[in-house]
């Protein structure tokens, strides 16, 4: 049995409670495909629109007097983990219960290491929350010491670091459910990011590239094939171009290459395939495909695979 | 190794997330004396102040246009066990390494069925979300079906069901990680509530009884010990009068009786003295204690134990 960790978009779990519940019914029917073939699965996901409307809308309450005390970043990211990972493990759930496979699905609530002194905090660059007006946006930063920058005309927003993940605190966790036969849901978000403060977890404000986080994760837990998963089949150079052309397979030399020649963009798929070399160092085998066809490349009939 | 479920309220989170994680902090103190004293610990807690203040908030968002799509009961239900859960494993785990006791701290998010019959359904009584005029609460009441009820000349408010726990989705998860030595975090405020729609888990608006549902748990995965906490060392009778006198102890039949005479709050007291003595049933020992006094109280020098 093959131990796959898989990671899904944030982007691609809709705007609202209603759609995303009905886009998390649909991949959930993929992601039981891949246990009917005999595959032990752990479930990374994304929260990027979800985290930002629970911080937005709880925010803007709390600013309007209607319910008490500011919610901070991290504790949106806590709450964005059991928004999704309900939906996931009760879709996965049904979806299993309809095929008559009896087996349990968890979600963990994950928290994320990352180290205090990661560059990444010199210079955030990861825009949440309202917009707000230059003044008002002064006058929050001198307060809370929070670092805006102006978002494409449409205002100021505040940004938050994107540390690189060094540890999942609840890896033995996730690994002790998989080994009994488990289908786990973690590192939602790409977990929550805490700082080792002289022994002490302190979460913080920062947003961790899920991505990345779930590499680690496959990492941690001995994983052997890490899926990352994206609205095409596989990854392209020139993309969009006459001369496109799709990847089947790509070592981590030849993709540290096409980064080189900029084939990548920095916003969508460079963030995949650098997750994805990450992971290949390991020896195993990374893929970035389709959801559809997640099946395919796992038997290596799709996909675009990164090896060492 | 004695297996205690541990029911914590959702009053004692105090009403901000800075609060609830000094508080947090302080009540991982004493759930680690457990531990340190050779307990095997699971642990439950309310949310009816946190779920009323996601509901709340999001949804006057929403209202507002600041974010998209309303957001539903059950998943406000299921960010409050990511929410409450955080605070709670991140508290825990570092109570714990401070100590140099090397455990692992787990929330999993819960789902617990309730029959989708029951009785609670035909008569809600939980209000929750935003206080409206009479005038929007008819046009809201016609639009969604939802009920009703004037409360306390604030308004009218929304109320929900508040059906019996009858099966925790999450079971086997939480014993195996129990029996894996893990502290587990789970059916936080009472579980999110789901019922079983043809063989489909659906979430539903519903509030479950945390002592309830904590003590159906405790059934569930066999635990020795139910330990509710609350505000008093022990249970009253004659509570805030001259004759006031603390009991020790109550067998099932002593505490009917007592029922019977009106002793118990109900919205208090009761709940909690119903939820042991369901627990009891099983012939193991439920108890009603305060925290600072919870050790005490599983050695039988605090607390009221209800015992078959």
């Amino acid at each position: 049995m093959k131990k796959v960790v898989i990671a899904l978009g944030g982007n691609a779990l809709g705007d609202t409670a209603i759609e995303q519940q009905k886009l998390v019914e649909e991949t959930s029917k993929s992601i039981v495909d891949l246990i009917e073939a005999g595959n032990q699965v752990i479930i990374a996901h994304g929260n990027g629109p979800q985290v930002g409307m629970i911080n937005l809308g709880l925010n803007y309450a709390y600013e309007k007097d209607i319910i008490k005390g500011e919610m901070p970043f991290p504790e949106c990211g806590a709450m964005s983990e059991g928004y999704i990972g309900f939906h996931l493990q009760n879709a996965i759930d049904n979806e299993l219960r309809k095929r008559k496979i009896n087996r349990d699905v968890a979600c963990v609530i994950t928290q994320v290491l990352v180290d205090k002194n990661d560059e990444a905090f010199k210079k955030p660059t990861k825009p949440i929350g309202a917009f707000y007006s230059k003044e008002v946006a002064e006058k929050i930063s001198n307060e809370k010491k929070w670092t805006f920058v102006e978002d494409a005309g449409r205002g100021y927003r505040r940004v938050v670091a994107s540390p690189k993940p060094i540890d999942v605190i609840e890896k033995n966790i996730i690994s002790n459910l998989v080994e009994n036969n488990c289908i786990v849901i973690a590192v939602g978000g790409g977990g929550i990011p805490v700082i080792d403060n002289e022994g002490i977890l302190v979460g913080v404000p920062a947003v961790i590239d899920k991505d990345l986080a779930s590499a680690k994760l496959a990492e941690l837990v001995n994983a052997d094939t890490l899926i990352i998963l994206t609205a095409v089949d596989r990854v392209c150079i020139n993309f969009g171009k006459e001369n496109q052309e799709e990847l089947s397979h790509m070592t981590i030399k030849e993709a540290e290459k096409l980064i080189e020649d900029k084939q990548f963009s920095p916003g969508s798929m460079l963030p995949k395939v650098l997750a994805c070399m990450s992971f290949a160092k390991t020896g195993k085998v990374a893929i970035i495909a389709s959801l559809k066809n997640a099946k395919d490349a796992l038997l290596g009939n799709s996909g675009t695979k990164i090896t060492i």
